[in-house]
This record gives structure tokens, C-alpha cells and sequence, in this order.
């Protein structure tokens, strides 16, 4: 991973690649990517000081996604130790855009932005972002 | 599906084969066995009349499974039909063991032993099983 | 479903929600969708002739997803019967764009864009479309 | 996780439960525990300079499971850190069968014993077990 690529994300997390992982095409299954970009925002919620399952049990509001978009630039192979971060984020009061990157030996093999939106979840209705978030913005 | 396989199972549910179920070996990886195992349970507690998520929501209780022995025999491949079914129910107060199996062309493919407790979730602890349940062992 | 949503799609099937694909907030994980998606494109292909494990094996040729667009408009649930279908596709020489959307009580819960390409998997390169796709666009 | 687990385990990893492992009852779904399973073997072969990626281009050979036997003592929730452990390896000629546990908090959550064969690819026949998996049992 060169220097640039950490730098520049707000958060990032390791990622091995399991034989879970992949398809018989033997590479990482295309849905699979998505899980890899949720382990990357639970880490960066999770170091803002944000416990996913807190707010859900607590609060019962949860963060959802409501919009992706995925570019598979290359493909992830069995044994590959993969970097996922969280680029940036654009918050609005409810809801917040990330831009996320998966890296592989520093190049990007496959980035993602993500609209998410923070829910009442007994209600249903869209609730106020956490105010770590709104501060964590670049 | 032999006429003898069908005739003697409690429930039976067809399952196709894709991509998702696939690993870089080329075959269904192993722990996707366990979806389809419970696929065909749950199947089987619908045609009893038990809905999981109204268990859930209304009563505070789940099935949960707190044991299994599986055996492979063949390996399920890509674009397979399979048949997965409940084989017999040997029902106790809060818990009952289900013997299961998977079929491919009327072959057993993959079979297990399923022990399953039915617990309230608000304190933990056993909960008297459905009676349909015990009205359905062979 | 309507008769309006089948009447206009390329291909569809249906998928019933099991355990396996909901998460602790009680809904459809959202990369499982993916799965879905994934599942109508494999019938739509397996309609026009076209299995993709004999691509794999006698041609060593597979479809790739090198896009897609997600948005999540309704959350599915445990015990939902869907309905996943292909709604149109735009064939290029050796990639195609495709629109898809999974339907709940006939009301589109979830719609998606994905751009796949056709490569032949010992050259890495691109390979021409199979012939019944270009035939089957819209 | 004590001393004790740790120091008679052949090889351990540690494992974060994310939102894509648990289901709607609120924690790791049942199949998923033999992933972290086979994470486990995974980095076990590893650390023996084992590396099922290339037994599987270069010498089309691979493990499979052929039996495994789960008990499941306490449910591991979401944000768990667990550690999922080889604890010991019975090897013959061309199987071997392992003693695994998944821990939190110093405590067995999860047990299994997990028969594995190793064949070859092209004929379906066993072979001979990698050299370092006999010298590794303890």
C-alpha cells in the first residue's frame, strides 16, 4: 500500500481473502466486495466512537444503505491481503455519502460510493447523524 | 428424486445451484450445506404452520441450533437441482433432533444430524416447543 | 406481481428470504441483493441456452461484472417472496448493460444498473458476446 | 483469551464479527461459524508454508471436508473479537482430523471436529498429505 493511498482515508481496514470468498470463476464473488466495504465503515465508525450494535440496541436507529455504486477495476484472488478504506465522507443531517476504495498492493482494484442514511428504525423515519460524523468529514 | 426418497422425508425443498454457493474449487463450498439444511427446515415448520419471523416478533423465541454432525459425500457443482429435506423430527420438551439430507438425481449428496433447542431470547432460557412439532416425528 | 412488471422484463424468478440472508437489523443484508440480482441473470442466461458452468469449462469464457448501481428503495424480509428479473439489456461487441429489479407484492423494492463483459479467462481479454444475447435485447 | 488455549493450539486467528455474519436473531448465523473454521485452517496451512492457491494451479490438488461435527456452546454477537484455533491434527495418509474451537473472552463458544481428505483434482483420488501436516500433529 504506498503512503498516498493512507494518507488520504479517513479510515482503513485489513482484508485477507478467504476461500469463502471466491466463486468458482476463482476469484472474490462480486457481492463479496460489498462485505468488505462494510468492514471498512464499521472500523471508521467504530474508531469515530460509534458501536453499530449500541445505537441498534440502545437507541434502535441503524445505519442503512440506500444507494451504491461499484467499479471492479481488477479482481481479487484467494490469499490476497486487500486494504479497505473510507475515502471521505459528505454528510447532510440525515444521511451521508462515502467514497470508499479497495487497494491491493497500493492500486485500487475496485471503488465504491455509498449513500447511507441514519434510520429510527421504530419509527422508520430518517434521524439525526451522530455528531461524530458531521466532524469527521474531510 | 427417487419415488423412496420423497415418500419417506417429513418436508422437502428444491434448491438450485449458483454462483454465490461456489467456490474456487469449482464445487458448493462446504458451509453452504448448512443454508440448505436450513432452507428445508424452515420449509417444513411453514408447512406446520410455524413462521419464524412471527415466532420472533410476537413471542420472544427462536430455534437455534446447537449441534451438528454433517457428512459430505458428493460435491454439489454449479447449476446442480438439488432436493433438500426434513428426514424425521425426535422431539423432546425444548428441543427436538432432525435427521436431513441432500439430493442430487435421487442420490444422498450430503446428510446430517440437527440438534435444535427452542429458546425465549428475553431470558435465555428453553422454551416448550410448538406443539405441531411434536405432532409431526414419524 | 403485476402483470404490468412480468409482462415487460427479459426473464425473472423467485426468491424466497431465508434466515441466511437477513442481518441483525432484521432485514435483507444489502450485499445479498447482489445475490439476487445474480440468480435472475443465471436463469435469464440458462432461457437463451446459455450455461455459464459449460462457458467456464469448455470455453474458459465468463461473464464479469465490471459496474453496478444499486438502489435500495424497500427493505426486504425474512419469509418474503421476491421476484428478481432482467428488464432490458444493451449489447455492446463484448459487454452489455442491463437494468434488473427485485420486486416485492408487485412494487419494485430495489433496482439496479449492471454492466457486464464477456472475457475469455486465459487470454484476460475480452470475447464477443454470445450470440442469443445480442438476439435477445429489447 | 487465556495462556492456556493459546499455548496448546497448533496455530490461532482472530476473528471480528461484522454485520455480515449475523442474522436477523441477532447473532452469527450458524453456517458462518465454519468459515471462521476454516479461516483458521487456512492460516494453519500458512504458517506450515502451505498455500491452498497454489496446491490448486500447480498441482491441481485440494482439501475438502468430508465430515464435520459442531457444537455450538454460546452464540457470538456482533463486534465480537473471537480467536478460532487448531488445536490438534490426526493425520493419515491422506486425511487428517482436526480438533478446532472458536473462543471469546478466554471461553470456548464453539467446538468441531473436522475430517479433511486431500485429493487430486483430475483423477478424484486421494494424495498423499502435504509432508508438513504429518510432521505437525502434535
Amino acid at each position: 500500500m504506498t503512503a498516498n493511498a493512507s494518507n488520504m482515508s479517513l479510515s482503513q481496514c485489513t482484508i485477507r481473502v478467504y476461500y469463502e470468498d471466491t466463486d468458482l470463476g476463482g476469484v472474490v464473488y462480486y457481492a463479496n466486495y460489498l462485505k468488505f466495504f462494510e468492514r471498512a465503515r464499521t472500523e471508521w465508525l467504530r474508531e469515530l466512537g460509534i458501536e453499530n450494535l449500541r445505537l441498534l440496541q440502545d437507541e434502535k436507529k441503524a445505519f442503512v444503505v440506500t444507494q451504491c455504486h461499484i467499479k471492479y477495476l481488477q479482481a481479487a484472488k484467494m490469499d490476497d491481503n486487500l486494504i479497505a478504506t473510507v475515502d471521505s465522507c459528505t454528510a447532510a443531517r440525515a444521511s451521508a455519502t462515502l467514497k470508499q476504495t479497495i487497494y491491493r498492493n497500493g492500486a485500487a482494484i475496485c471503488i465504491a460510493t455509498v449513500d447511507i442514511a441514519f434510520i429510527n428504525l421504530q419509527t422508520g423515519r430518517p434521524a439525526r447523524l451522530p455528531l461524530e460524523i458531521a466532524a469527521s468529514k474531510i
